[in-house]
């Protein structure tokens, strides 16, 4: 079972409009909201995919209700840390030509005692009996605890489990101190974390091998379409799919953590102590396979089996110098 | 005491972002709620005026919250009836050249027992000893009961209190039969009501006596900058502003029926059995001042009563002929 983290989740509201006109009015009829954020995006593939999924993240009370509500009719298995503070929004106004405009609020500090109850639930979850595999996904709210994500890995670790890592920033460098069996944040993340601005152009390759310098076991680079870049001891890696496809990118990213933490999870390819490079390959292919499958997808947080099945054979792997 | 009954309240929500761009992604770092509605903006500007107000809403639970602090920190009495429909929310992204572009939902249908339950909060508001004006304002949630206003205005009316209706289309029309003391609509909800299409082009003091004929004591159409037309007997008068402002138009209205029901209220010019030209000159000029109040104010529900005093010597007002 894998326990995917939230720490800033968001309530993700779709409004529907012909045309969006700055300065204009417009009515809505069609209201979508769902549970947002990109480990509940991870649990979701994964639950579509056939795996064990728990997803654990602070909801405050507004939201509480209409997270519950979404999660429980996708059939995700879900702890959500009540709080006061209230859940941030993502407001997405999707025009007719398919033009998505994105209001995203960065969301209000937790108390101290909601980040307490967060590490209760996440302890309480990786203790239990088939947990194997954690991650942690996503930006943190305004003035969370600096080493929070290092914390939850150290308990984790501690329970046993294996971690998957997509945050960024000052997070993931002090998380790094852990130890985490992947980190995966995307090109654009990686540089900033490594305090490389867009300017200094670095390719993915050269900022894996950074990170797992760094203290991960294995760092995956993800590049858009450009795919996956691996660096683990002396490997490296890059995987892509031949054709790159057109669709939604939001939530790809979310789909190749959940491909890792499923094969970490089990039993697959990378659940040795020492994945060798066929270990790898495999698992690259499949987190490629897995990320093209959720752009297919209207809306994160799933993917269909028989897509992934028709890109698998697709992808194409090859050994890097960086 | 006047109690102002909105039937379909909004969560305003404020977004402010450097520039809105069509297809593009913003951060929201910072984000304003309100309790909103044209009977919360009339409770509130009553309230800044110093008269007793009641608010009376049906406010699903997720908003509630929010609804009720905001009310009290602004010192406005309210009965808010509980449902599990989740409150509209209207979406203002302000840029900063101060273009505000508006997503407004329309709001969610309310189950039978929560318009039963409104109707016993506004029939025990209706009861309180002080209790002598009624204000219904705004749209009506989708599939609401036809003849819900005209119920609304009967159980006023037995418990004896006047009423000010700022609706419009079929619930104005009904509610017309029910004899209202006011109807305030604007100009394009009094033609839209009576059946005449924008290009028909009727001037509001026509409009204004084709609803008198219809059933309302007195009738007020407003016309943004061109102010008031009023019609009622044989009266017919028109009130505007010598100079129009520049300003937030959002609540004037609602501020021009603040003005008449404070008037009915509080033993003023029009609370007599047959008031008089005289009587209707002074109430309308009233409403023309407080209503040009609201326009200088950010956000609409409230207006400065010094503003009020300085625009009341510069209000216009002839007799008309319509």
């Amino acid at each position: 079972m894998i326990v995917t983290v939230t720490p800033n989740p968001a309530l993700d509201i779709t409004y529907r409009v012909a045309g969006l006109v700055r300065g204009e009015s417009h009515r809505i009829t069609e209201v979508v909201e769902r549970a947002g954020g990109k480990g509940l995006n991870t649990a979701g593939v994964l639950t579509t995919m056939g795996h064990a999924a728990l997803a654990v993240a602070p909801v405050g009370s507004p939201a509480l209700e209409a997270f519950g509500a979404d999660l429980s009719a996708r059939g995700i298995e879900h702890v959500l840390v009540p709080t006061r503070t209230p859940t941030r929004r993502s407001v997405a106004v999707v025009d007719d030509s398919g033009a998505a405009t994105l209001l995203n609020e960065v969301g209000s500090p937790l108390p101290d005692d909601v980040w307490t109850d967060l590490l209760t639930a996440v302890r309480g979850a990786a203790a239990a009996p088939f947990a194997r595999v954690l991650t942690v996904s996503g930006s943190l709210p305004p003035q969370a605890p600096p080493d929070i994500v290092r914390t939850v890995v150290a308990e984790a670790h501690r329970a046993g489990l294996a971690v998957v890592l997509d945050v960024s920033g000052p997070q993931l460098l002090s998380a790094l101190e852990a130890g985490p069996e992947i980190v995966k944040p995307n090109r654009s993340e990686a540089a900033a974390t490594l305090g490389r601005g867009e300017g200094d152009d670095l390719p993915a390759a050269a900022l894996a091998r950074a990170l797992a310098s760094s203290g991960a076991r294995a760092a995956i680079v993800s590049d858009g379409a450009a795919g996956l870049a691996l660096a683990t001891g002396p490997l490296a890696l890059r995987a892509w799919l031949e054709r790159p496809l057109q669709g939604n990118a939001t939530g790809a990213g979310d789909a190749a953590t959940a491909a890792l933490a499923a094969d970490l999870d089990s039993g697959g390819a990378l659940s040795t102590t020492a994945p060798d490079a066929t270990a790898w390959r495999e698992a690259l292919a499949r987190a490629v396979a897995w990320s093209a499958a959720a752009v297919l997808q209207p809306v994160a947080g799933s993917i269909d089996p028989t897509d992934v099945d028709r890109l698998l054979p697709a992808v194409q792997i090859q050994e890097t110098t960086a």
